[in-house]
């Protein structure tokens, strides 16, 4: 860390007056700053192996912090930032800042052998950075603690991370209609991006950390073991839904232990830009932002529904529906993907439900959790978006020459704003259905395969048919996991900063397109 | 016939001094007009049962007509149209038409006693208005032909309304950005709606009509009995897909058959406006039209590449795989739903394709066919707009700060056109959610559910999963079958003219709404 602060003084000092034995790669350094980040983390999951009687892996997780090290130092010491940062190269930078850092996570799990081959070692450490969840441990819990501590670890970074770009990049970049967060709450970043974005982002870092800490200390409090509590708080801040036992939640049993993790998830599924105004005085701003309202609605009323249709079909007693409906609408809501089902509590596996109880959880998975926060899914801003465009287009009907002006809270939706939502759900849309369509090809039925890409697409974790909630992702063939890695990072970073490629070779290929674009 | 006509003359001349005996109501007059055009066609089917020596349902489908006739001739008798037709009014006229054309269509069905109860024959009358095509007639063959027939024809006259619809009232209204189309492919009604209306219909027709005659004498030369020729000639002109036979177009197993309704299904999947100005001398607006070009590339690609893969999977020899392939394709792609499997040729029923060449269906059944068509769906051109407004997003990312103009051809994308654009798809994924999550707590499972809400909403006809191409839709309940007929009428009026009711309850209940109109 000391190492990582120093770097980032020496490089601000160096902007106009590289060395000449550096290279000018904005990319390059941000990502071995990225690098240098995750040792801590590293070497926390090794003193956790060194202390756990049960397993070897120490060499293995310090062999990779080792590496991550070296890569790290060698790019933020041979490499320096440019003077301004244009978006493109933001995107550039954070899209592989996650690619480098899911490489790097890969190495601890690769080289301790419990996931077998790297690309298992891969696919597990980018649906942790992405916050997604997906496994391909079977079972987890014959695997070390250190190792399963590192998985944990590897969620946290990635809601860190995801933290800072919801917060301070992707809304001043205007993504998919972001920049509405700013005028929903204006936040701390309303104004210039690059000179914020480390004081911004070390202050939002203090709250995640404190968040986390919290919600440790309270699964203490609710009997977990230290271990426990914080591998769970890792998972739970970041809404991310890794577990070391292959029950999740559930092999606790406890509705204590659930009650804390309900509230953690729901606290991290909500934006962290109003989560900064209440600490800074203004706790009002909840109750101001409509999007927050909305947020809490839709899981209230899923959970209510699911509760009352799991109650009368015999799903579970009444205290069980009540615990289930909530706990599931939760997880999912928030893109968390954590179970409760256990032995006793067999009505927690929503695979058990009745259709109609699942078929309610369907627009939680796609909506996800607010801006601004670590869920992932479409957000529930750019459905609100959606559905005042739909109010306007009915109010048409009656009204067909009025010019209608859009209102989310205190903010105007203009067209630049509709353009981008409609934008996100377009690509959202036709990436859904390509990933479905590919990853059917590659032998799932229909139900695994567009469950598997919206769960992927959505940072959830859990998918519905093969690979549901009580399964794996082994179901899916090697290229068919390639395939949902990809979508995992498409989905975390807002689909712009992975399709960036595509853009720069379009743009490349058609300078005289029909789409035409003027200042 | 020709007493409809004589009350529309009538009602032109008494609009402003109407007698006292009369009732001023636009939506009566309309229905009433409806209910009249139907008659003709009830006779025509009784005379087909009266020539058949199978069954003796001549009374039956007479009286059906008497009522209808009686009813229709009431309503223009009593009511008169008023000087103007507030666009409310339209929406209201035209969603009545079709709900009192549906109660009239079932009679006969009813009353023959072939459907039992006359929910069924509701089902059936409003699947055929709306030319969706799904069936709760199984086995179909029991039934008389003269009924069979009147099924036909109720698919022709949803057809005939439909297009009338598509052309002249709704791009006139602008529903869902459909005043697109007369920028794209200027069609007989860019200026006014009432007078034109009329004359316009009557052209229209005279195209639908002459397509239904040389679909039904390419049929005829492919092999088929005059009664098959025409029932099929219906149902492939409104791209409706019923068939008097439980295989459909699988009855026949004649390749030449196919290709007469692979090329009917596709002319009257594309839009009606440009076959206008094609048979007005002006062949070339099919290549000027980019969402033409669209529609006939997305078919082509799906077409492609499921007879690849069907060959690959030995799902059928090549010859049939290109077969199935191409027909198929046509068939969602234009919401037809017709099925060419057959003993000889099984690969014909999608249900047996791989789950990749499935998932190729599924975007060609959301989509459906060209606006101005027969053809339901959300449309080529809502999907071409949606896709414009992605790619202005992805380049927005290199270029924050720019305005885009967005052009579809020749036609500017305002920002009220992507308003109706978007709320459209809002409230098309709004209503295909909510119609999966009831139908699923009506007990279906959620890919029956879900595939049979996009389905009913589609206008396409066969589902998924328990209501399969070789199913019917008695797998679902009594109450799931009347939310399907909703979804059914709800698609086919492009979801406005349905949600009119709950606009009118909304406008009345909430005057002072931060949705700000102005003029």
């Amino acid at each position: 860390m000391a190492r990582a602060r120093a770097a980032v003084k020496r490089a601000g000092g160096r902007t106009l007056s590289a060395g000449r034995w550096k290279v000018t790669s904005r990319v390059g350094f941000v990502v071995g700053l990225g690098l240098l980040f995750l040792v801590p983390g590293m070497l926390l999951a090794t003193l956790v192996e060194w202390g756990s009687s049960t397993s070897d892996n120490e060499v293995a997780l310090g062999l990779g912090a080792l590496v991550t090290l070296a890569a790290g130092a060698l790019l933020v010491t041979f490499t320096h930032l440019d003077e301004d940062m244009p978006p493109a190269s933001v995107f550039a930078a954070v899209a592989w800042t996650w690619i480098g850092s899911s490489l790097a996570g890969a190495l601890p799990l690769w080289f301790s052998g419990e996931l077998g081959s790297f690309d298992n070692a891969l696919f597990e450490s980018v649906s942790g950075y992405t916050a997604t969840g997906s496994t391909v441990l079977s079972p987890i819990e014959g695997v070390g603690r250190g190792v399963l501590m590192w998985r944990q670890i590897i969620q946290w970074y990635g809601g860190m991370g995801m933290v800072v770009l919801a917060v301070t990049i992707l809304p001043f970049l205007g993504v998919g209609g972001l920049s509405l967060i700013t005028a929903e709450a204006p936040g701390p970043t309303s104004d210039r991006l690059a000179p914020r974005v480390s004081s911004t982002a070390r202050r939002l870092w203090a709250l995640y950390g404190g968040i986390t800490a919290a919600v440790a200390v309270a699964l203490m409090i609710a009997g977990l073991s230290l271990y426990d509590a914080v591998a769970h708080a890792f998972t739970t801040a970041s809404t991310g839904g890794f577990s070391p036992y292959d029950h999740s939640i559930g092999h606790f049993d406890s509705v204590g232990v659930e009650a804390v993790i309900i509230v953690g998830m729901l606290v991290c599924g909500a934006s962290f830009t109003l989560h900064w105004r209440a600490v800074s005085g203004n706790p009002r701003a909840y109750g101001q932002s409509s999007e927050f309202r909305m947020y809490l609605l839709v899981i209230l009323v899923a959970a209510t529904l699911t509760t009352v249709l799991n109650w009368l079909y015999d799903i579970s007693d009444l205290a069980n529906s009540v615990r289930n409906g909530i706990f599931n609408a939760a997880t999912l809501g928030t893109s968390t993907g954590y179970g409760n089902a256990s032995g006793a509590n067999p009505g927690g596996d929503f695979a058990m439900w009745t259709p109609g109880a699942q078929a309610l959880l369907l627009p939680l998975m796609v909506m996800g959790g607010m801006t601004g926060s670590t869920a992932g899914g479409l957000k529930v801003l750019r459905a609100q978006v959606m559905a005042k465009y739909m109010r306007v287009g009915l109010l048409r009907v009656k009204h067909p020459q009025v010019v209608a002006r859009v209102k989310l809270g205190r903010a105007a939706l203009t067209e630049p704003v509709l353009q981008r939502v409609a934008g996100l759900v377009a690509l959202y849309a036709f990436t859904a259905f390509a990933g479905a369509i590919v990853l059917s090809m590659m032998g799932q039925d229909l139900i695994t395969s567009s469950s598997g890409t919206i769960s992927a697409l959505g940072n959830m974790g859990p998918a519905l048919g093969d690979a549901g909630p009580t399964s794996n992702f082994l179901v899916f063939t090697r290229p068919a996991r390639a395939v949902l890695m990809s979508l995992m990072l498409i989905g975390r970073l807002e689909f712009f900063a992975v399709f960036l490629v595509v853009v720069a070779a379009y743009e490349r290929g058609r300078r005289a397109t029909r789409v035409r674009l003027r200042r």
